[in-house]
């Protein structure tokens, strides 16, 4: 795909304010001992070199959005806090691999797996338990330094107020859909689709599309009425995400999407086509093959094929599209009702990536 | 102890400071099912009910520091800043119960615990899993609000700025201090008695004691000086406070102070008590029964001897004492430098009980 130098340039400026970000803190870290240094310098190393797709979203529709060109003071702050719900994502990250039991994140280990390698000469438990508490305690200061982050945000108290209580709502509902994430895992709900669907959105679409969009148009000084259209397309956009997401894991072609075929079968996740395939005659044929963590490679191409047959694909394409003609729809009406075309333009690019993408 | 009607009454207030933001927030998990509202409920089940001496002393001290009678609107600020240091403490617990594996407080379930017993017709791991995955996720939403809280708090620009970078502070090292102890107790860092105490001034000192000091200082609108008096006060006090408590637990009345007798020696706990004994020639018998999960009360009362024997009790309790005098005459420097009398007061009455605490 390709950027504009402008979007690059804003993609470093945020690289920049993150590094810059890291080394104060492993600086600060120095008098409390080697480990402490230690644990920053391999957050900075796990947390950086990702697509900062979150933070890039926030400040293109910050630019799109605002009446008049932002001013290098605006530009700052707008950067300052895509910088800080980057290490958001990355403190629910660490959350979520802790409480997952994962060491691996694309393919390549995750923090806790690095710490967990570093340790290897420790019996296992340790290296472990040495991990994954590193994970949590990082979680804590990245979460706390992304709320100090916004709290600081240079802006008029009006707009602190609503960043924060963005913010506040944010963080609230991730965290909901991520409860309801581990009661699905550990079979305390039942894992029905409306609830797949709800806890999705809670656990993904609030805080990597909701929450960029909204902030933005916080910075923009938009209208209320602007803000709440896009909270609207980002749910949308996001369940379309989760959703083409789990389609490239099952039926994805693992070269291109860099995932391990079958890992969602092998885990047992519970996505919307599984709780499709649940409510088929298929379904006694492909649980045979569910949460099996030895699954081979045929018993996964078999129940993949079953996946198949019994609507699954077909009915999360459709649920996929619908989201994204949701996505239009809204889209259409905030125009009417105002958003300027930079902004439409910018959400029309972000969807047709959602629905085309391979990876 | 005796408490006078304003205290009895300012403790009320901050109860029902915390009692309404749990209510508020169980509300609204409503839309996000049973468990989470479910979660919020144990949540203020086990927040509430304590002795609230953080934010209590918070209060104290700022009336005492104040140049005039605080008016309602600052009594209120300064109720709702310590509500938030609870709040801080109680995610501390969280995650700390988390890392340890601990499943009871005070002879009671924790959190952790009660969940488990809630699920206890399902396997032992799956109902561990959801307890423990609760619990991080509960520290998140705590942890996050407690931030929040300071950053709305009802002060001029100035005082909020202070106070957020004080709760940065504090959050910052206090991770630092846990950190430090998980690399303990794995056994990453060698437990000499330097590391310990820095350990303990870090994980508990800094929270427990010097961020309500220098809270009440901000929000009494007290010099820089005062703060710093306060930082060193604070300092000493929670040092002095943790080395009486690893010495209750060793050495004091288990009637008393309603711990496991022999509970530090069973996990293996590295305190300062430990730390002189290993430099003793009475190590050897010691470690016989240091870190055992199956210490007989006979063998416990054994170690106990020993550590009196070799100088560890006479040696923690000169600790304590060096700590309580360096508080003493931090105070005289204090008073000599502004303190208002009526802080001294509190900070001396405070210094007494820590010292003659018998739980």
């Amino acid at each position: 795909m390709s950027v504009t130098t402008t979007e690059e340039s804003l993609a470093t400026r945020i690289e920049e304010a993150l590094r810059h970000r890291f080394s104060e803190r492993s600086a600060a870290a120095e008098r409390y001992g080697n480990e402490f240094v230690g644990l920053w310098r391999a957050a900075e190393e796990h947390a950086l070199g990702g697509k900062l797709i979150r933070p890039r979203l926030l400040l293109d529709l910050t630019h799109a959005l605002a009446p008049a060109p932002l001013t290098a003071d605006e530009t700052r702050t707008a950067i300052d806090v895509a910088a800080h719900v980057e290490l958001l994502h990355f403190a629910f990250l660490l959350h979520d691999d802790v409480i997952d039991g994962d060491l691996m994140r694309r393919r390549r280990p995750n923090l806790i797996g690095a710490l967990v390698a570093e340790h290897a000469a420790r019996p296992t438990e340790a290296a472990l338990h040495w991990a994954r508490s590193s994970a949590i305690l990082l979680g804590d200061l990245l979460l706390s330094s992304a709320v100090l982050g916004f709290a600081r945000a240079d802006v008029m108290p009006e707009a602190r107020d609503r960043l924060l209580g963005l913010l506040e709502q944010t963080i609230f509902e991730t965290v909901a859909g991520e409860h309801a994430d581990v009661a699905l895992s550990d079979g305390i709900i039942a894992p029905d689709l409306r609830t797949i669907l709800s806890t999705s959105a809670y656990k993904t679409s609030t805080y990597s599309f909701v929450l960029p969009l909204r902030a933005a148009a916080v910075l923009a000084d938009s209208s209320t009425a602007t803000e709440e259209y896009l909270a609207m397309i980002g749910l949308h956009l996001g369940l379309a995400y989760q959703l083409q997401d789990d389609l490239l894991s099952v039926f994805g072609d693992p070269e291109e999407h860099g995932k391990d075929p079958f890992s969602d079968l092998r885990e047992g996740k519970e996505t919307a086509i599984i709780a499709y395939a649940r409510m088929t005659s298929q379904w006694d044929d492909i649980e045979l093959h569910f949460g099996r963590p030895d699954l081979s490679p045929t018993d996964g191409a078999a129940a993949r094929d079953r996946l198949r047959e019994c609507g699954s694909e077909t009915f999360v394409r459709g649920l996929v599209q619908e989201h994204l003609d949701a996505t239009d729809a809204a889209l259409l009406e905030a125009e009417a009702d105002g958003l300027p075309p930079a902004a439409g333009q910018v959400l029309r690019t972000l969807a047709s990536r959602v629905g085309s993408r391979s990876r």
